[in-house]
């Protein structure tokens, strides 16, 4: 299986030397500078995976934190950072899907707590299918005892330390990254990063073999993964919001609470790319936006919300 | 060309005594119980337009009203309004996206007022090529001089009359539908209202030849629009919000301020829904949302916003 | 009664030719431009009483309208609307406090719909000493069966017709003033209204004995009142949201929703009412602030909310 | 001076030998679990001041932090930490009010960074007569030359450390307590903290000889502080929020974003206390919030906001 992980990445253009492969052992809480578990050059790409845990087990257990921070030479303030996701594929049984009172996009909010009673507490295991893709519920005398949806994997969580001495608990999306809870996350995005402490601390986790826009119940399809990345820097440029491409877009991950706060900021710093990058006049671009702009709704189950602003490459003027 | 429009609404399964052709005159200011300027029967086609306005011009001009209401007869406040978008086609030259200092997503609200100056006042011309369905700007010096972008023709406002004596401006969504400013009011879509007052008082328009996710600048594309419509009703059914049915989704559009709110109730209904018409159990409908929802933010820049929470018709359970 | 009352009326300075009794018999369940009630000159004393109803009545019933619309003889859009306060005294033996399962500060909201149970539905009756001026719960096994506190009487709602062919229900205020719950709406205070239409069309009503700060079960010490107004109109002025002034304040009430537009609007009139009015520098007003406003938040339960932002008017300079 | 100091703290029933004078001379930029500074047993009054630096002088420079972490022995996560504030006093003969384009409550947002032009950067000087207890405003040519306000001293800043391995920058306010900019953090307020690490890590700091509601301009009067606290611990009890208390008043202060939600969180507390203490059925304690509640928005300017409710205490029953 290996072999085949290194094979996917020295396609993705590596050299043999500047492939490492890391087993993650210890968990990290927080998203802050802390001891680096690992350092890379820039140009690596990594062959890891996410942390297994409990919580995946058919039994259950506790949430395995992230994998991190990753000190990656070199990288300073003046950079960003740039993640190509290469791969991103379950390698566990099952997934799970639990809701509880106290978390969750249409309940009893943990920051609100309104006065009514709670979500109930439940477990929704489901099993998947690693080689069809598909996840399979295993619920007997639900009133979905198997269904089944396609999976589309990708990473809950890329990371570097935020500025100064804060520490985020690892639910918390932010400018650092973190918990952004986005689908976009997924195999074929490159995701840059602003950086806020010379050698980036890097951090990724938190895997969903599948995950609605909004995440709305409060989970996704949680499970531990394979993952290839490839690491590298961008010197010279800043940035502040992570922003994300694809084929077919270029987008912004905004997070904030209100919720109309997290469109408001991808879509500004859509904007100011469009300006920086593609010569727009900025009202050019806003008035654009108004006619082709796309947006997901990624989480508004965390501490703050995350709304990825989208704008379709076909509309970009030859560079 | 009418013959040609009629044709399509034949097409569309109605009887040719069922076709009512009507051209709107009357600029209705206002969503409420007013003086039906039409009346029609359950099961009528009506081919129609948006009213021209001297705002859809090269010189630019008021902004026409929408055309309503139309009386359903036997439409009770025990049923349901359902409206198939059959067609809506642009049958002007032009298409003009304004921005001005008190509108706009990312700019100063003018509900809020903060002290900052103001966006500029704009007028975005668009040619339209009604054949290739294409869209250019007519920009000479801007920094989009001269941009093209596929049309897709879509009704900013389907609207019954808001529940006791209220009235609201045109700009409203509500649970009445209004200025719900979605894409997703396009050809192949069914839309289902709540009525609350017999008669249902059926209004439309506020043509879009396109317009983004979130309607970010404060307008789309702005245009007339031929427009063809089956109008008809649900018997001895209720539904709270407006609901959306095409080839791939089921659908709310719900409307809130703040935007959490709006993607919540939306996202409240999709779980009735689920439970009242597909035998869901409440909490695994929510559970399966976390992983298979969509959802579009339609518009942030009305009075309220509106929010579409999608689920995909591949995951219900056969009827 | 009415003897006292005249005098009262009287002594504010009515010429006696000036002074209006009126007694209502018209429910109005919107505030909007209908057929007036009521016609009166600027400068008239209006000795009148909100709404008598069975909600008030031990036994519990429909809630009343408010009194309305008053045609203002010669007040135009170019003008503001001014009411003194003079008397709110309440002529029920009983106020009543409801609460119920889709309305409040701290429930399940009508207009988002959580998941969750609601609160229980309860009718809270107090009965008033106006003498003593105390209100005292009559609630026999209950947690609080005979607690008592002093009244300090106030109107719900003050209002103009809103702009244009708007109607709003009787929840809603705005910037027409209309039902801002603010406590501030006491004897003594004077309120200035925008004016949409000619004639103003004045409403009032929902008499509170008591409400705290934020109304926040969804109801005051809800009963009827004798009212005694001074209706006035301030000539070739205009304001974009309802100005209070007392003896210690000069305040501006917004309404808007989320909450912190209410904020924002309520404070950044009053920066430009210091500016217009007191020769501030905007900034300066703005820093000011910072030092010594005073606000309320009015109510968080109607469709959007109210804060009235205060500047203590020791601090203003010398006209 | 310090004589004087230690007479009051001794005035405040203190023995001799629990009063601890601390000098502090480190700067701490985040509340969490740091190194103490300090070290206290409960029962131990503290006679000591904010940091000085540069913010406060004439010329103007960095803001300085705030004092901590102190380690207060013997608490728990069992326990609650009980702050007395006694004496928060100008120590300096300047206060200053900044703002600047991407801070305050008015204007371009710093989180949400709307698309307009910003605030100006300006320094706005008061001088202090501490023995009068006035500022003065030192503006030569200003629209405010020379306006003088009351001086009404109290605490920006009073924390623990946050639960788990959470770093948040000063600015943050939260369930630990942190920069919550409550006017009512003032001598005679007793403050009540949840404890989240055996030893407190109690922190206090960012005085203002005055601040307003809102802290609208993104500042108070900013200056250093002579500051005496009584620190000690209540045994076996827990709380989710801070509690705050003086002769009128019982007291939550609830922080988070958007501001309804710290308006609901503080109330939901308030009932909650309410409930547990003093023998509330938690509807009738609803209810009567309705009628008597008070509440202070504390500050709109901080990354959550904060909203103290406040119960008065003359409608308590008899304990």
């Amino acid at each position: 299986m290996i072999t085949t992980l290194l094979s996917l990445a020295l396609a993705a253009g590596a050299a043999l030397q500047d492939t490492v492969r890391f087993t993650p052992t210890v968990q990290q809480p927080t998203f802050a500078v802390r001891e680096p578990v690992l350092r890379v050059r820039p140009g690596t790409v990594l062959v890891s995976q996410t942390h297994f845990g409990d919580y995946y087990t058919e039994a259950g257990g506790a949430f395995p934190g992230e994998v991190g921070p990753i000190l990656v030479e070199g990288a300073t303030v003046n950079d960003i950072l740039k993640i190509e996701i290469i791969r991103v594929h379950p390698n566990s049984k099952y997934a799970a899907s639990n809701i509880r009172p106290t978390f969750g996009g249409l309940t009893t909010d943990a920051r609100v707590r309104l006065l009514n009673d709670p979500t109930p507490t439940r477990r929704y295991l489901w099993v998947l299918d690693t080689l069809r893709m598909v996840g399979t519920t295993k619920l007997v005398g639900s009133s979905m005892p198997n269904i089944s949806i396609d999976l589309q994997p990708m990473l809950g969580r890329l990371a570097v330390a935020p500025r100064g001495q804060e520490a985020f608990a690892g639910l918390w999306p932010g400018d650092f990254g973190g918990n952004m809870d986005a689908p976009e996350l997924k195999p074929g995005t490159t995701v840059y990063l602003p950086i806020f402490h010379d050698g980036a601390y890097f951090y990724f986790g938190d895997g969903h073999a599948r995950q609605g826009q909004g995440e709305v119940g409060g989970t996704g399809l949680e499970t531990s993964m394979d993952v290839i990345l490839k690491i590298d820097v961008v010197k010279g440029k800043t940035i502040d919001w992570p922003r994300l491409e694809d084929d077919r877009y270029i987008m912004v991950a905004g997070s904030a609470r209100p919720l109309i706060d997290a469109f408001r900021l991808a879509h500004v710093e859509l904007v100011e790319w469009l300006e920086e990058d593609y010569g727009f006049d900025r009202w050019d671009a806003y008035v654009l936006l108004g006619q082709v702009a796309e947006s997901s709704v990624a989480n508004i189950v965390d501490p703050i919300y995350t709304v990825v602003a989208k704008f379709p490459k076909r509309f970009l003027p030859p560079r």
